[in-house]
This record gives structure tokens, C-alpha cells and sequence, in this order.
């Protein structure tokens, strides 16, 4: 069976960066299939990318290979990386964008990728998803097993993310991505809120909206905001039918609070 | 040979909805090829999508599958939908996304998906997509017959389009979809078209421009409206190297009147 | 091994023109490879286009096929294309898209598509893309040897494209294009800037901007401008985590002078 390779970038998808990779990758593996996640992340949105990363890795089968580019430090001394997992292989930099998805596959070990002869060359200073990801990723999927293409290291570097904190019956987090619709996804996780009685609770953002956590969009009218546990595993806060960082002003970064509910409202 | 799934929502191509999709159908039919139509519908939009997806599925092979998720009712109790038809199979939610499409492929048989063991578990409340539509599309293209997929219902949810109306020697209809060049489809068909004289139609535009019907692009200068029966079989407004929702002020809903031109012009 | 057919064109990703030609294509060459290139070329904008094609055709395998479609004359006289190149066949209007790709992989043989049997039927005077070129690049796919699919003929239309100049110690060209980073490759190559000292350039950008020529973007600060050997072997302007284009205030046509450093900075 052909493995399966992903790709996820900041390159976008109107310059062919993301097509150059394929055309490198197609070179050395012909029967790889490519699946590309997003190569919108924002321009050099290293904690973005590993967020997104961390959020689809795991869906794919195990034995695939990710591949992800968000490398504001293309050029310099950072690493490449080649992380294999419990459930998956991951090629990229070692900048903190590789760690969130490594952790959550389940780290088996951490390579850096040091053997030149797997690049494609001359290899520029600017595109290392075209000169070194990608031909490393291409040869895992024709064969090359991860010892020969890097040498084993103790660790990789970990992307500072927040976690929530407790304090008294009060839980604080905050928004740490906007998706495509508007819906703020926070750090409070499934586990986080479970600690809280199923009913009666309620969410501010930014300390002032107050919005009930429902288990359904069609608990809230349309246009009310909402907050529920979404596909990511995490408590989004969304609007029915509408924005939340439009209508709440809410971003990266914004406090988020769960809490018992103070005011019985009509969800 | 491997089925084709198609795909189309509303997710857009940056958060990963698409391509977490594509990785729980590669878990189940490894070999499937996957084509995305579109993920830029705008979010929502059920008739966009609707439409869309009636555009493009009959340009693929009669076996292919069309996975279509624009989902506004996620978690509510609209059913989720498999349509047999002529030409090709359709999953995704019953709101009308799909009976556009169902109407033009021809529809032998319509099932709600009632069978929990095909889906991908939990359930989540807001990405059936990814826990309902993609696992089914997947099963349907590992070979798993329809029948086993679901039980037959008799109708599906219409999507309320607006038809054309005949008045005397004008035939009255409107805009219905705005595409990425700014051109104005309208729901006047070729068919339409063809009960008026071949020559000397124009078309006003919310009841004041005076546009030519023309045949091709290089009838009229560059920057002047025309009208042209356009790719998806409809007659659609342009301006040549330019934008015709910009110029004529029109969108969606907008009134198109079709009649004999009342001023020779160049064109 | 499948034949890979890359796509681009100017269709956009939101209205499934680029999903049409890929169900037609999977219709005559159900084993194909499809990859998109890009779908954002600005609309009609054959320049940018070709560019593209250009900086990216090189890197799939030499057996690659490439789809190109940016087709302002559509429906009118201009021809449709085959370029057999040493490094690949290109597919598309003869409008100038394809030549500084065709240029770059070495032109064998130019034929024009005048075999309706390979096309899709009726052909539509708006969309080429799906009735011509997708139709032609499948059964090139599938098999069918370029001599069968049109006439040779002797020349192509040439992109006026500019050259860069020498004018004593100073060599004066110009942004050809803006990428999505904000950076501004302009049409200074390698070599061009290899005829200076390697040491102690500098760039001007509209006349005033004072860059140095570095080797990797940490030379200098985070917001600061610099200039460098870009990805596709052309000087590049860019602005260290920020947008070149934005600030300088260039885009396509700005000028653009090399010469050697007046002022020491501290790169």
C-alpha cells in the first residue's frame, strides 16, 4: 500500500511552493499519495501550524507522514527534525511546530536529519520544504528507514503553549485559535471541563460575555454565541449561524473562564 | 480500478477540516483517489454549495462518490443522506445540498444513514463530516453496498430555487451564483435561451443595463458587459477582462430580464 | 507508473472549475497523478502565470504533464497548444503562458491542438480548460503519442518579458512578481549578480531603499529589508518576518538596481 504523505505549510497555495514540494516528493516516490492539511497557516504562524498539526495528525493512519513547513528560521542553525511516533512519522523543523502532534502520537524517537546525500542540492537557504522536508519525507515513503537519514537526539524543542489553570470553581484559559468560521478554540480540554457538574455552566470571554455550554448549536437561537466541546477535543466558544470572534472581539489570547453559571438563562 | 470521492464544503483550507476528512477515509479505503471540488463555499451557504456541486458532478467518472458538507444543522435532527443516482453516488446532510445535483445525475434511490457501525465514533455534535459523511463515502468506495449503508426513504429536502418566468416576449429571472471571476450565473438555461430569435437579444441586469447576448468574449471590447451561455449550461453576465459584479452593481438575487434588443449596438 | 498531471490556472478554488477538469480528466485517464500547482493566479493575468509554471515545472519528473490554463482569449483565434519539451509536455493557450516554462525545460516540438476527436464535445467558447487542454493532458496520460493530437508547428507566442540592463557598475531590472510572503522577486538571476563582487552589494528598490545582498535572512534583524538569492535563482527582496511589498511600497514593475554598497551598514 502507497504511504500516505501530508503537507502543511505557510507557503499558501497561489506561488506553487506547495506544488514544487510535490513535484520533488513525486521524483523520488512515485506511488506516495499526497494530502495536503492546509498551507494556510499565517505567514511564520509557528504555534498556528503546530496547533493545526496536533489537531489532524492523528486522524490519518499510522503509518503516514507528515510533513510540515512553517520555518521562519529557514536558513539559520535551527534543526531539521524527524520525530517518529506511535502513530505516524513527523519532518520538519525543530522550532516548536513538530511538538504538540509529536506528544500527542506518542514519541518514539527524535532524529536530526544530518545526512546530505537525502536532500535535494544545491540546498537553498530559503526553501528547505523543497530542499530537505520534502526529499526526506519522499525517501521515508520509498523505503529509507528513519536511523538513515539522522542521528538520534535526547529531545526537540517544545512550543510554550498555555495551560489553564483552576482557581476555585473557576476555570481560566484563553483562545488559542480562530478557525475558518469564527469559532474560538480555547486551551480547556474535554478532561478540564469534566470536572465540572455536566449542567449549569457557563463561559466568559474576555470577562464580560456570558455564554452557556451547550452540547448542540441548536441549543442557542441563531446569532446567540454558544460555547461546546468541538472536533478538536477542546471547548470552543462559536455563534450559531454567525462569528464569535466578529461578534464576542475575541482573538489569540483573549481569557476565557468556565464557570458555574450565575444567571439561569434560557438555553 | 479505485473509486473517485469528490469533495465539497464549506470548512475553507486552513484549519485542517478538509484534510482530517481525507485522513479518516484513507484509514478505511486506503486506495480511493480524492479530488476536492471546493472547500471555499461560502460558510453555510447551503444553496451555493448546492449549486456547485450540481455544476461539477456530472463531469466525473459515473462511479464516483460526491462527499458534500455544508451543515448548518449539524447535531439537529436533519438526516444524514446517501442518493443513488445514474450517474454517481451523493453523501452528505439532507437540507438540499444534494437535490440539485440528485435532480441532474438522475436519482435511483435515497437512504438515510442509519447505521451507527459505519460511522466513526464518538459521534461528535459539530464534524459529521468527519464522523458521519467522510466514513461512509469511504466504506461506499471499500465496497460496501448502499443497502447495508442505510434504509430507503422515499423523498429528500428540496432546495427552494428560484425558476424564470416567461412574460410575454421577456423572460424574467435572476442571479444565483456570483463565481470567483465576478461573472453573474443566472437560472436562464440554454433551453431558455434557445425559444427567443438566435440573434439580437439583450439582457438588462436589474432592469437597467442593456447587454448583449453574444457568443463568445472578443464580441464586445475589453472592459463592456456581455452575456454568453456559460460553462455550467446557464446564461451567464460578464465583462470582458473584468468583473461583472463590481461593474454592474449585481448579486445573488438580482434580477436578470432576457428580451430583443431594443438598441442595435455594436457588439 | 501513472503519467502526473499538474494543474494551473486562474479558476480560483471556490466554484469547482479546477474539480471539473480534474472529474474530465479522471474520465480518460482514470490513473493519472493530479497535482494542482496553483488555482490563484491572479485572474487573466498570463504574466504571472507564466512565471509560475515556470519557476515550478522543473521539479516534477521529466514524464510530468503540464496543465496550464490563464485565457483571456478564450473563445477567440488564439490556438491551443502542445509543447513537448526535454522535460515534460505542456498543455494550454498559446498566449505566452507557456514559454518561459518551455524556454527553461527545452523545447523539442510546438504543436497546435487541431484534432477535435480528443476534445470534449460540444466545446464551450468560455471553458477550454475543461473542453480542450483537460481533455488533450488525459489522453496524453492515457497514452496517446503528441503527434496524434496536433499539427507541428514552428514558433510559439513569446511573454514580452523584461530583461535586466548593465549600466557601468550598476545593473537595473525589476520586480516581475510578489509573492504571498510579501517578497519581490525580481528579474536579476544568479548569474546576473555573480558578474559582481560577492561581498558589499547593495539593492535599491524605487530608487531609494538601501538593502544589502545577504545569504540568509538572519542576517539581518527581524523587520529589517534584505536581499537575497530566492528559490526560483532570482533576487529576491524581503523583509525578515514582515512583507517586503508592504514596506517598501513596490510591486510588479518597481525597479530595481544592484550595485556595489555605498554606505557600510551592519549587516
Amino acid at each position: 500500500m502507497p504511504f500516505v504523505i501530508t503537507l502543511l505549510s505557510d507557503f499558501g497555495t497561489r506561488d506553487a511552493f506547495a506544488g514544487v514540494m510535490k513535484g520533488v516528493i513525486l521524483g523520488i516516490a512515485p506511488e506516495a499519495r499526497l494530502v495536503d492539511l492546509t498551507h494556510e497557516i499565517p505567514a511564520q504562524d509557528v504555534t498556528a501550524g503546530a496547533l493545526v498539526l496536533r489537531a489532524a495528525a492523528g486522524f490519518f493512519p499510522a503509518a503516514a507522514i507528515h510533513l510540515a513547513v512553517v520555518d521562519p528560521g529557514v536558513g539559520t542553525a535551527r534543526c531539521p527534525l524527524l520525530v517518529v511516533t506511535e502513530r505516524g512519522l513527523l519532518v520538519g523543523p525543530d522550532n516548536g511546530l513538530l511538538h504538540p502532534a509529536a506528544a500527542v502520537l506518542g514519541v518514539r524517537e527524535i532524529r536530526v536529519l544530518d545526512q546530505p546525500k537525502y536532500f535535494r542540492h544545491p540546498v537553498s537557504q530559503t526553501f528547505h520544504g523543497r530542499d530537505v522536508f520534502a526529499p526526506v519525507a519522499a525517501h521515508l515513503a520509498a523505503g529509507v528507514p528513519p536511523q538513515a537519514l539522522g542521528s538520534p537526539v535526547s529531545a526537540m524543542t517544545e512550543l510554550p503553549l498555555a495551560a489553564p489553570s483552576r482557581e476555585g470553581d473557576e476555570l481560566r484559559g484563553e483562545v488559542i485559535y480562530v478557525d475558518r468560521f469564527g469559532n474560538l478554540v480555547t486551551n480547556i480540554s474535554a478532561a478540564d471541563v469534566a470536572s465540572f457538574p455536566a449542567q449549569g455552566l457557563s463561559v466568559s470571554v474576555a470577562g464580560v460575555a456570558n455564554v452557556p455550554v451547550v452540547s448542540n448549536y441548536a441549543a442557542v437561537p441563531n446569532g446567540a454565541a454558544l460555547a461546546i466541546l468541538g472536533s478538536w477535543g477542546l471547548l470552543e466558544i462559536a455563534v450559531r449561524e454567525g462569528s464569535a470572534t466578529r461578534r464576542l472581539g475575541a482573538q489569540r489570547g483573549t481569557r476565557v473562564d468556565v464557570k458555574i453559571r450565575a444567571v439561569v438563562t434560557r438555553a
